[in-house]
């Protein structure tokens, strides 16, 4: 990240909603598009993308956001239907240290069966409810 | 899954809705409800999660779906700045295979940092175009 002008030029999602790089498309509305990934983790692998071009999910209009949020389980429906997957995470990344690499949101539908070795990373210590408390305030008082 | 008469049975996470278990809450509205996990990964794991006890994405509303994805970005945001991170990951499991455990929709944020070890567990390969076309035609003809 932080290459200048990074975000100002095309990504390559930018390109594909042009219709300048094919894609597998599943679903297209004004706001979005949905198409299966050129690199599936699993059969049916599915990027949900706006199409305006911003980083990061904040960036989002919550027109936008809204408008992916409610195609993302009824496409996943479909996509367990086409696949015979029963299962799927959603997953979207945002910054470089959380595994982003194309500077355009996008939104995963990973179909999962029971096996497949794929998942979050899961390292999870309970924490002291005290502390919790004074962290859940702080994050309040900033709203 | 599939044990009979889960889904109309409380989830911990009805209890926590319903004031019957404490929780360290950051966000609330007539939609949804967000609190810190209490074994987080990352100082900061927070769960966004609708009032309405539905089990998987796809059974929410699109008012439900598009209230939570309205604010994931904003609510991280402000996590991130009460914890110093940079960046985050926005997870969202569907079923046992998934790595589902609470039978309530939930959506985590993940804070993320440089080193921390977490994330999704990625072995893509690339699929063939002509392959992946013939499954978006067959996800598409379902619509």
């Amino acid at each position: 990240m932080g290459e200048s002008g990074r975000k100002t030029a095309d990504s390559i999602f930018t390109k594909i909603i042009r219709g300048e790089i094919p894609c597998a498309k599943v679903l297209e509305t004004d706001l979005l598009i949905a198409f299966l990934d050129i690199a599936p983790l699993a059969e049916g692998h599915t990027l949900v993308i706006p199409k305006r071009q911003v980083e990061r999910l904040e960036e989002l209009s919550p027109a936008e956001a809204g408008a992916i949020a409610a195609v993302l389980g009824p496409l996943a429906l479909r996509i367990l239907k086409a696949t015979g997957a029963g299962d799927y995470n959603i997953l979207q990344n945002n910054g470089a240290a959380a595994g982003q690499v194309v500077p355009h949101v996008h939104f995963h539908i990973i179909p999962r069966r029971e096996g497949d070795g794929l998942g979050y990373r899961w390292n999870a210590q309970r924490s002291e409810p005290a502390k919790l408390a004074a962290l859940a305030e702080r994050i309040r008082a900033d709203a």
